[in-house]
C-alpha cells in the first residue's frame, strides 16, 4: 500500500501566511452563546461567573502562548493580539488562529465547573468561531482595541438600563427597546438615575470596561506616546537577538505574572505606561507581584 | 463614546471563501501529543482509550454539525468532508475550520473523564490545530481518503513492530529503529511473525483501518461506481430544494445514526455502497440501527 | 553597497497559486473603451475593424501561449482558458494574467495600424485590465462559456435595435432607450423587421455569436458528451507523460492552425466534435487547413 | 437565451483586496528579454535607447494614474509606489496590477519607433508581466526602494566589467566570468581603472543608479527625516478631504511635471527633500518647470 501515488493531494493545501509587519489579532466569539446563556440561566445584564470563566480561559492561552503581549474580552468574545515582529508558526492564519481557539475551548469548558459548580455542563456544548486580522500600525491597532472598548460601554449601558426597566420597573422587553429606541448615553444615565437611583459610574468596572490581560511589569512614568508608537512603527522587521539577550527576556516573561484588569485602554495613559505592550521588550518586575 | 470614528478598522477583515464547487476538508492535529501522551503514559503503540476518545470528539462534532459527510481519523489527527454543494458559514474558511477545532476541542475535554476515569486532567490541556483544504474533483477528495489511510497502514505496521521489538524484544529504541531502517512491509511482517508469533493480518481494524464516521443508512448493491462519481462531478451548484424535499431530508439526515466503523476506504466497494457520502442525499433509514 | 540587508523585503511578497485541477479562465476588458470608441470613431453598434484587431491580438496571445486551449471574445472583452491540468508558472495568479494581458496589449497596439490604417494612435492608448478565475468541473466552465455568449447575444440583439431606432428611425437615444426598456427578444425581433425590415437572423454570425479561438483539428463523429466530460472531471492530476509523447502532442499542436471562428458555444456539439479542447490531447490535423 | 440560469459562475470570482493603510509596490519585468535583447542587437552592457524607452513608458504610465507617487527602473524591469492610503480600484489586486502592466506595454510597442526607429518590431512582440507587494511601514517601502536601487549597482558594476574583459579584453565569456567569480566591488573597479583605464565613477548615471520617475516639485530644506517618515506611519486610514481640497491638490498633482531623474534613493536626502513622497500631499510648484 504504497502512498506515493496519493500524496499528490497535498499539493492542494494552500498558503495562508499573513503579511510581515503587522499587528495580528485574532478575535473569537461564542458560537449560539444566547441560547447558551438561557439554557445555564446566566445573570443578566452580565453574569459575573460566566466573566470570570472567561477571563480565566483567556489567562491561560496567554500563559501558554508567550507570544500574545495583550488580550482584551467582553461578553462572549476576546481579542489575542500578536506583535508585529511575531513569527509563531511562520505567521502562518490558520495555525494561529485554532490554536487559539482551541486552547481558549479547552480551558473554558475545564474551568467550567469551578465556575459554575452546581450547573454540570452538558451536549451541545459551548464552542467559539475565530479570526485574524492584520493592521499595519500601531495607531491601527489602537483604533482596534478602542473600537472594543467603545462597544462594550455602548453595550452595557443599554444592557444595564434595558434590564433595570425590565427587572426593576416591570415592564416587557418590546416597550424597554422602544423606550430606548433613539436614546442618547445621557438619556439612559438619566433614566438609570431617576427611576431607579443607579448612578451608572459606580456600576462595576468588570462591566464597564471589559477585560484587559496583560504581562504585569512596573509601570514607567508616562512619557511622550507618539515617541514610543513611532519607535514601534519603525521596526522593519524581527530584530536579530544574541541567544543571551533572547534568554534574558524569555525569563523576564516568564517571570511576569499575567494579570486581568478593568482599564481605560483608550486613553494614551494606558499605553504610555506600559510601553512593553508596543516595544515588545519586557519590563522591570512589577514590585506589586 | 462614539465609535463610530473607530469602525474604519473592521476594513482589514479580508474575504476567506472557498473555491464554490469543491470538497472542503478539515484536517485537524493534536498539538504537542508526543508529550502529552508520555504525560498521561499512553499504551504504545495504541492507546484504546485515546483513540476512543478522539472518536467520541468526532462522532459529537458530526451530530452537530449535520453538513459533515464524512469523517475519518488515525492517531491524534482526524478529517472533516464536507460535500462541494455546501454553503455552511457562506464557506467562510476561518469560521469553518474554527468551528469544527473549537468544538472538537470541548468534546475531547468533555469526554477525557469518561475515557480516563482514573487520571484527570491538568493544565497545559490538549489542544488542536487545523486547516482547510479544498478538492474539486471526487477523484481528488478519494485520494484524499485514501492518502490518510494509507498512512494509517503504513505508519501502524511500522509501530507495532517497533514497539514489539522493544517491549517484547527488550531491544532500545535506536537499535529498534536502526533494525527497521529500509526495511519494507513484507519484512515487518516477517520479524512480528517470526520473532514474536504475532500475524499483523489479526490486528485490531481500528489499529489497522483507522475511524470512518458517517450516517448509517441502508447499505445498496454495488453498482457502477465510475457512474456515481461522475454524477457527482456533473453537479455545477448547490440546487435549489423545494422546502418540503429539504425538509424531508434533513428529518431522514437526523433520524440516521452516526457510527464508528473500522473500514477500508481506499476501495470502490466502500464508496459503491454508500451513495450518499458522495450524492450528499441520505439514503434508506438502515434496518440495523 | 551589500543588498543582503534590504533583501528581507522579499519575504512581504505572497504566493497566489491557482488551486489545483480547476479551469483557469483569464477574462480581460478594455479599460474605459466607450471613450476609446468615441475618439476612434467606431461604427455603432459594432466595428468590424475593432473587432478583427481584438481577434488579431487574442490569436496572436493564443500561439504565443500554447497552454491556452481556447478564447472566447465580445467586444472589448476576451476570455482565454488553461486546462485545468496546466502548470504554467506554476499556476501563479499574477503571472498567468500579467502575461496575458501584456501580450494581448502588445498585439493590439501592434496591429492596430493593420485595422485603422487612416486613424494613427494617440496618447492616451488603449489598454487592458483582467482578472483569473477557477472552475472546477467542465460543466462549471461550460456554463462560464455559455454566460459570456448568452451575454453577447443579449446585447447585440438590443444594441441592433437601438441604433437601427436611432440611425435608421431617427430617434434621439434617450427616446430609443425608453421605447426598449422592458421588451423581449420578440419584441426587439419585431421591431428590427416591421420598421427597419431587418431580419435578425441574417445579421453578421462574428456580431450575433462573437469570436472563438481555438487550434484547428478535424472534427469527430459526435458521441456521448456526457462521457467525455466526466473523463475529463475524472482526472486527478497532471499526467505523467514520457518525453517523445511530449514531443508528439508539441508538434501536434504546434502544427495545427489557429482559427477564428463564429459558432454556437452553448450547445454540446460544439464540445461534443472538438474533444480536444476538454481532454487537452490534440486531435488529428485538420484537412481544411 | 435567458443569462441568469449561467450568472452563478460569478460566484467563482474570488475577492484579491490589498490590506489597507500598506504601502502597494507594482514590480513589473520584462518577459524572455535576454532572447529580446538579442534579437534587436542592444549594446551591452548598457543600452541607452532601450533604457530611455523603458523611462518614456513609465513616464506615460505614471501621468495616466495620478495615484502613483514614485516609479523606479533598471534594466528591463519597473517598481510603481502607490501610497498606503490609495483607494484606486478598491484596491484590487489584479485590476491595479494589470492596469499598470497593459499600459506599459502598450506605451513600450507605441514609442519603440522613436528609439530604435531603423528597427521595426516583429512578432513576438515584447511583453511583461508582474506583481503587487504590500508593505507597512515607511521603513519597509524605503527598505524595497533601497534594494532595487543596491541590485542596480552590484549588477552594473559587474556587468560594466564582464563586457570590457570581453569587448576591450578579448576575453572569451566563460573566461571573464571565471575571472570574476568572487571578486568584490573594489576589485572590479580596479580592473576597470588598471586594465581599460576606466573610472567606474564617471560611468553615466542613469546607468550607475537607475531611473526614479517623481512628481517634480520644490525641493525643500532637509529637517528631521525621522519625524516625517513617522508622520506617515501615523496616518491610519485615507483621510476626508473636502471637495474644495481635493481639486486643489488634483491641480497642484497635474500641474507638476512627470521627471525622470537618476538619484541616490538610498540615503535620507533623497526623501527628506522631497517630502510629497511620503505625504502624498503636493509641494509647491518647481521653479525649474
Amino acid at each position: 500500500m504504497a502512498n506515493s501515488k496519493f500524496e499528490y493531494v497535498k499539493h492542494f493545501e494552500q498558503p495562508d501566511v499573513l503579511l510581515p509587519n503587522t499587528w495580528i489579532v485574532v478575535r473569537l466569539d461564542g458560537r449560539g452563546f444566547t441560547k447558551f446563556a438561557n439554557k445555564y440561566e446566566f445573570a443578566k445584564p452580565n453574569d459575573r461567573r460566566a466573566l470570570d470563566l472567561m477571563n480565566a480561559a483567556a489567562k491561560a492561552v496567554m500563559t501558554e502562548l508567550p507570544d500574545i503581549t495583550i488580550a482584551y474580552g467582553i461578553s462572549d468574545e476576546y481579542s489575542f493580539v500578536f506583535h508585529k515582529t511575531c513569527t509563531l508558526f511562520e505567521r502562518r492564519a490558520s495555525k494561529i488562529v485554532t490554536t487559539i481557539v482551541s486552547t481558549f475551548t479547552a480551558y473554558y469548558i475545564f474551568y467550567w465547573s469551578t465556575y459554575f459548580p452546581e450547573r454540570p455542563l452538558s451536549p451541545p456544548l459551548p464552542s467559539f468561531d475565530g479570526r485574524a486580522v492584520c493592521y499595519p500600525s500601531v495607531q491601527n491597532l489602537r483604533d482596534y482595541m478602542s473600537w472594543r472598548q467603545a462597544d462594550c460601554h455602548i453595550n452595557n449601558l443599554y444592557n444595564t438600563t434595558f434590564w433595570a426597566l425590565i427587572q426593576k420597573g416591570g415592564m416587557e422587553a418590546p416597550a424597554a427597546e422602544k423606550l430606548l429606541s433613539g436614546t442618547l448615553a445621557a438619556d439612559k444615565n438619566e433614566i438609570l438615575w431617576s427611576r431607579f437611583g443607579i448612578n451608572y459610574n459606580n456600576e462595576p468596572e468588570i462591566y464597564k470596561k471589559g477585560s484587559v490581560v496583560l504581562r504585569d511589569y512596573e509601570l514607567v512614568e508616562p512619557s511622550s506616546q507618539k515617541t514610543a508608537a513611532n519607535e514601534v512603527d519603525n521596526i522593519a522587521e524581527p530584530v536579530q537577538q544574541s541567544k543571551t539577550q533572547a534568554e534574558k527576556e524569555k525569563k523576564l516573561r516568564n517571570k511576569a505574572q499575567v494579570t486581568i484588569q478593568h482599564l481605560d485602554i483608550i486613553k494614551d495613559e494606558f499605553w504610555d505606561r506600559r510601553p512593553w505592550l508596543l516595544s515588545n521588550k519586557p519590563g522591570k518586575p512589577s514590585k506589586a507581584t
